[in-house]
């Protein structure tokens, strides 16, 4: 087990109703204007938008809105925000979506303190020292934003989808009723559910050992996340399933399952010049690439695809035939994500073969000429990767 | 799944000569003056006495010291730490120890905030409105006090040993290093080990429904303790046991394996009336009432003592006689607390049965006539318990 830090400060608020007390939660925080910040209509048609409206004129707080973001949520609306915050004086940032509208606050909480351009830190040019407080009510379980460090930009204009991340950046509450995520159409419960077992993936394939406990954890959550979305695809209103991936998609991201661990996020490196070449959504990314980097990566550790293949996928011993008891798993998660409807090819996605060169352009500018530490890849390898997950069988 | 809401904002710093950085730690606390809280002359032996107050010196931190805190810390030394406190301006504590001395700690933080009498808290006549920060070093991985917000302390003079808990008393940071505990003696290794079983069995054994992704993160952890366990028997100086089992002690509980169902604390509740009684370790007296209150109330739910049985003990499935697999799960929970040299009857622990009604004497003052919620026990209840206990078999 190596060394860690662990600080995860968010007060999670969970379960039937609970965001009809955002207002009495954002009083505690004694602010003064609230940044009320969402993505498109959904919560308007849902009536979340009004529940929210409600709760802050009952409890008198004021505050402005930001609409608009969008999937992959982009520079332009940060800057935007950023320039309303300042105008309205605005000390809190209120986030009611999913993870794009979360890492959009997150992304304007950092700029608003900060005199340069708020895509300095996506550059990793500098740190955040200082950013607005922001509170979230949470709609799509998927990125688990809503507990972790972490936020995703994507710069419209040179198509750079990036990360960066700061614990000033976790939010000081967030709340989280299982019943809002009923109407979600099985496609972004599908992303989601993707995103956060490839949350998990990126801290359990790691070169990482002794670490049983977080193992067991982490195989523990992969297997009730897929138990779970077995129950929501016959039936969507199921109250306890929706449950079990809203707080598993939390716990995912929140770093508690990866303490003492590395953590290898080449595949969502991969996968981000996908989203930012096509704008694809980010959990259907993930079930294309997962697999083919597995797939590649098999015998990089193959006691630990064994041990994912037996643990998790419930896939029969035979310690005489590891390779293919390990391939096996694989064979398995692919099947999981086509059972819930997410494509694992390229073309599947709708991406192209023929785009392979531009993908591996952009993957050098963003993360150079090799990566990754379960194992390094060069970009010769990030070809075969993307190749592999074109070919349609 | 039950609402529920989950706090946990203690910054967990685990590892190897982690506690060296405990002044600069204390530093971005900007603390004035503080309160060096420790035990016995353990922390002096093995140096920890010295490495925390040469970071202190190195950073230029002022403070004063209270040592002498025993297991099952008395109310005495928690009015004579207020006291210091108050006439030192102490603006911060610093708990060098385990469980007893952590609880003090937070003790003394919450009475020097507050005008009446600290037992008031314990009471529950009063909740704690303002408290000290509190900060940790950890050296014996037992109660989990490091990231809980609860404390527990005796009152000498009437032999009643009470908890309560605020999440204002949770320590703001918590250093770990498991190369701490080598040294510590097998007993109060496994007592240790016992406490943190325990906390996990007051969550697991509950009516709570469809709570399966903590059902297998309470058996993960529970799995992973007794693996850790039986290497340290033979190999108490095994970095990556000792480790499993100083994080496991923590996420035990600082709630993160229970959220969303009920809590059982009878058999804490139980125990205590032992430990007040003989001066027992509370781990000990965990060993020696869990086995008995499962076997008494196994019949409340069979098929959750079954899964005990099954998914933490390995006892294979027998669904035509659950009864006896249920059984059989609890005859390998005492195997295991006898192999790492834990008592499992009164008499092991040098407790007479003889003092039942004295137990149950006190029992009625701090519980009342009747209690717990995984199923309700009245003092006939609870002599029964006691009872079953002392039976050697």
């Amino acid at each position: 087990m190596d060394n860690f830090k662990f600080y995860s400060p968010t007060e999670f608020i969970f379960g039937k109703d609970v965001e009809q007390e955002v207002g009495k939660r954002l009083k505690q925080e004694n602010v003064t204007k609230v940044l009320f910040h969402y993505g498109g209509g959904s919560i308007k048609r849902n009536g979340l938008y009004d529940t929210v409206i409600k709760s802050l004129n009952e409890e008198n707080i004021d505050f402005v809105e930001l609409g608009g973001v969008k999937p992959n949520p982009i520079d332009g609306l940060v800057y935007d925000g950023i320039e309303l915050c300042r105008k309205e004086s605005v000390d809190f940032i209120l986030a009611v979506g999913g993870g794009s509208v979360i890492d959009s606050a997150k992304a304007i909480a950092a700029g608003v303190k900060y005199d340069g351009d708020f895509w300095d830190f996506f550059d990793h040019k500098t740190t955040v020292k200082e950013a607005l407080p922001v509170g979230v009510i949470l709609t799509i379980p998927a990125a688990g934003s809503e507990g972790s460090s972490a936020a995703v930009i994507t710069k419209e204009d040179e198509g750079l989808k990036r990360g960066m991340g700061s614990d000033l950046l976790r939010p000081v509450f967030s709340f989280s009723n299982p019943e809002l995520t009923y109407s979600l159409p099985m496609w972004h419960t599908a992303a989601g559910i993707v995103d956060m077992m490839a949350h998990i993936f990126e801290r359990y394939i790691t070169k990482s050992e002794n670490v049983v406990l977080t193992d067991r954890l982490l195989e523990s959550t992969l297997v009730s996340i897929m138990e779970a979305a077995r129950v929501i695809i016959t039936d969507p209103e199921n109250y306890e399933a929706r449950a079990t991936i809203c707080w598993a998609g939390t716990i995912a991201h929140n770093g508690i399952l990866g303490v003492g661990r590395e953590e290898e996020w080449t595949t969502h490196g991969l996968e981000h010049e996908l989203s930012a070449l096509y704008d694809m959504t980010h959990g259907a990314g993930l079930a294309v690439m997962f697999p083919a980097y597995m797939m590649y990566t098999l015998n990089e550790d193959i006691d630990r695809y064994y041990r994912l293949a037996t643990e998790v996928f419930g896939v029969p011993h035979d310690y005489e035939h590891k390779e293919r008891v390990a391939e096996e798993g694989i064979v398995r998660l692919v099947g999981f994500f086509n059972e819930i409807g997410m494509p694992t090819s390229l073309e599947e996605a709708d991406a192209k073969k023929e785009d392979i060169p531009k993908l591996i352009e952009k993957l050098k500018i963003n993360k150079g000429e090799s990566f990754g530490n379960f194992t390094t890849l060069t970009l010769d390898d990030a070809r075969a990767i993307y190749e592999l997950a074109s070919e349609e069988e």
